[in-house]
């Protein structure tokens, strides 16, 4: 082996140990997003506790996986796709970290609700809305994993789905405010819930944006979805 | 002058360069979340547009810095302190991004409040709000620019008081809502601006902890403000 060929041999090997992390974040994240929903639903004040708690397993990740991206820096001197790599993963995890703390706040407003009781048709639509994320959110990992472009475009594609859900989420719990103002307390923390969710959304995308980045060199963060399929 | 110092010098340059434009950056998100309430307090469509409109500045901001410090990193090889450095201005870009996305989404709301037309008093606190987060961001670009921890240590307390007032800001709209249900779209609009005010003031934290981590090494991301007094 050369010198180079050593050189990438670690990189590679690095790049694996971190992504293994990276996956198990993501893996302990959407236990967090799924956990906080069902504890909203089902008014369950210790099982949104629980979720407040393990976000600091959550920010470990965070911490550990940031520090073993600057020693692959230092120690491989990664230029171009290499440290593209390494930055797209930087991000990632500070964009799982968010999503982590998006949960806390699902959870916040699940005990928030448990304490008021709240009338069971005010939670209709977020169910739906919860499961079209954490789908995402899956995918998103999994495209991440695999570097896959199309499941990445999927992935940005349904994100428009939930942004119909969500405005359908907001116009219904403002039906029922009006209708009836004793459901306003408990309509204002499902709306704050379910913009966390739309948020979560926004970030699985965002995870996707960093992937189509890697694979095509084409940075679309700030691309609409429509100028992203006539670039792709 | 040696090799060392040669690169040494050079990354202090590109350092500089690099800094101004996160200031120029910066500058620019001031503006946006001022233009976006002064837009939300005066029903200013035509302002809150110019305020989505310009968003494209700072996205293209974010994507420049990152490809300068990227270069960086491939040119200068920094490790240790100066690899922090790096790393610390390109999560302060994605930082200012995001508030840029708030500023666009404040706009959003006071172009929906515009059409609407809202009851005065509903405005009450949201301008104090303001003040007060767009006072911390300039006090952390400020902190950001002269790496200055007493600074960003302020900043970040006085992040509680925003805190405080948001919570204050929606109890009184709750209140608005079940005294007059005529009032309960502007004042969603106005919980989803004064949740983006929040949010900024949150990130504003978020640029001082990374002054702190620089000067002090210490990562403080996760770190509650009482601990980070004791470490200080």
């Amino acid at each position: 082996m050369t010198t180079g060929e050593h050189i990438s041999h670690k990189f590679d090997e690095d790049v694996e140990e971190v992504t293994t992390s990276v996956l198990n974040m993501g893996g302990l994240v959407v236990q967090q997003i799924e956990k906080s929903v069902k504890a909203l639903l089902a008014g369950d004040k210790e099982m949104a506790e629980e979720v407040i708690e393990d976000d600091l397993k959550v920010n470990t990740f965070d911490v550990d996986i940031d520090e073993m991206c600057n020693s692959i820096i230092v120690m491989r001197q990664p230029t171009a796709t290499d440290l593209r790599l390494i930055m797209a993963i930087i991000k990632t995890t500070s964009d799982l970290e968010r999503m982590g703390d998006e949960a806390k706040r699902i959870a916040r407003q699940a005990i928030d609700i448990s304490k008021r009781g709240a009338f069971p048709e005010q939670f209709d639509s977020i169910e739906q809305m919860s499961t079209r994320v954490i789908g995402m959110l899956n995918k998103a990992l999994d495209a991440f994993a695999r570097r896959d472009v199309d499941e990445s475009f999927n992935v940005i594609q349904v994100d428009k789905k939930v942004d119909k859900d969500y405005e359908n989420l907001v116009r219904q719990q403002i039906t029922y405010m009006m209708e009836d103002p004793r459901k306003i307390p408990v309509a204002i923390d499902l709306l704050w819930s379910s913009r966390a969710l739309e948020r979560i959304g926004d970030r699985a995308c965002n995870i996707c944006e960093y992937v189509i980045y890697l694979v095509k060199g084409k940075d679309v963060r700030h691309v609409e979805v429509k100028e992203l399929e006539k670039h792709l």
